[in-house]
């Protein structure tokens, strides 16, 4: 998918929503687990319920490979079920050398089909080009996650300035804002203003934004550039919403509530 | 797989070398691909044929999930196939946060009965510890890699030293000698020195030793501990030394040059 047509979606919709199917068979609800595959059937329901208000779906690797080849087969079939108009994100977070990443890449966008695919920078510059490689595939840069652990090295101060900030724009030259994106942790909405001066056109991905929408607000405000240039990802607060036959309903009322208060911000950017 | 055991296997065999199945249907020889499951074939003759010279292979995943369903097929018949007493390593290059690694540890170390899981360290402890909530299950974590890439971040300097000895000593106490080791690329021997002033009791994954052997010398020079503390991986040098129909024989060839060397490093060092 292009930016471009990223963007089309993005107003049309009149969201940014991304949402992560990191589908836990343990957490679905029961009455599915009689289906003859449980977490396709439950990423149906909840696709169905909920494409008309996000423009992408991220799945969460770690959910189907712990399900072992039956898992990469409900992948594979969800994959194939997302409308094609809508952007696909492998959150898988690899990265390796380069032949290595060139065969991630395979799997990923030649195999899969997926728009876009989440990478680790520790490795450096040819751990990352391979994914270049494909005309309109994206990369998108773990840069400042949301977990506690990114105190650990992310902040770590190199040539006076923290870590995140260092990859941010070493790597930024490897691609473009056509097809290079980076994660950027809700929980970091100071450092969501200082990203912005340094990547003032990337898109960023942006995860840790809670059903509640209390920091969706900042985060429109301080990330929103002219194209948008924010996929805000919502996953447990969206997708187990509910764990009753209802869960795509209440799936459904969470997303749309996201997509309000994200039409507001556009709204107000004068971006629709 | 225990410290202790993979210690005897090491002075049993006289050898620390790990073998990568970095395997590639388009490199393998033509011959196989009429068999039923060519990337399983050709790793089981190379494993028949190696196995006495090594204490450890290390599928490459990326090769495997190339393959998609098939290729998953192929690397769970090579696990198995794999004899129990040799240490095993998925090269996966995992990491994300602690819910989603939790679910990767059960892919890799439930499912898959990988002994070994190598980590990328860029976010964090959370990330890392839910590995080590399995039993003689060990976390191989990324300090300096052997590529190009590994120029553009872990060498930069924070708080007076490289990035990748603060990784080391900063995650050092996230697990312990029995049950976790770090990525040294073997393309770096003064760093080498330095590390293991830092971590003299871990063992060290080596990537980037040649069939040739010119720097495995010197990387038993400077890595050597009390107990062997390496494990010394060639992939291609040994997998791909022909791509004939003797290919198992000449791999056969390759793995046992280096084994040599490695006994000779041994017996120097009075470790046998």
């Amino acid at each position: 998918m292009t930016r471009a047509q990223l963007i089309v979606q993005i107003k049309e919709k009149k969201s940014f929503l991304c949402i992560g199917l990191d589908t836990d068979i343990n957490l679905i609800p029961k009455h599915l687990l009689d289906a003859q595959d449980p977490i396709f059937e439950f990423n149906k329901q909840i696709i169905d319920a909920t494409k008309d208000f996000c423009v992408a779906y991220k799945p969460n690797l770690a959910f189907y490979e712990s399900q072992g080849i039956k898992g990469w087969e409900s992948l594979q079939k969800t994959l194939e079920y997302i409308p094609k108009d809508i952007f696909t994100i492998a959150d898988a977070k690899r990265g390796d050398i380069g032949n290595t990443s060139s065969m991630y890449a395979k799997a990923f966008f030649e195999n899969m089909n997926f728009n876009a695919i989440t990478i680790a920078p520790y490795m450096g510059e040819d751990s990352v080009k391979p994914f270049f490689i494909y005309d309109q595939k994206w990369v998108i840069l773990l840069a400042l996650t949301s977990n506690d652990g990114s105190k650990d090295f992310q902040f770590i101060k190199t040539n006076g300035k923290p870590l995140y900030q260092e990859v941010i724009e070493t790597s930024r030259e490897w691609g473009s804002p056509s097809n290079m994106m980076f994660v950027v942790g809700a929980t970091r909405v100071d450092s969501l203003r200082e990203i912005r001066k340094i990547i003032p056109n990337h898109f960023l991905l942006v995860p840790g934004v809670g059903a509640q929408g209390g920091s969706l607000k900042e985060v429109a405000h301080y990330g929103l550039n002219q194209d948008c240039g924010l996929l805000v990802n919502s996953s447990r607060g969206i997708i187990y919403a509910s764990n009753q036959t209802d869960f795509a309903d209440h799936a459904k009322f969470e997303a749309h509530q996201l997509q309000r208060i994200m039409q507001q911000s556009l709204d107000k950017a004068g971006l629709i």
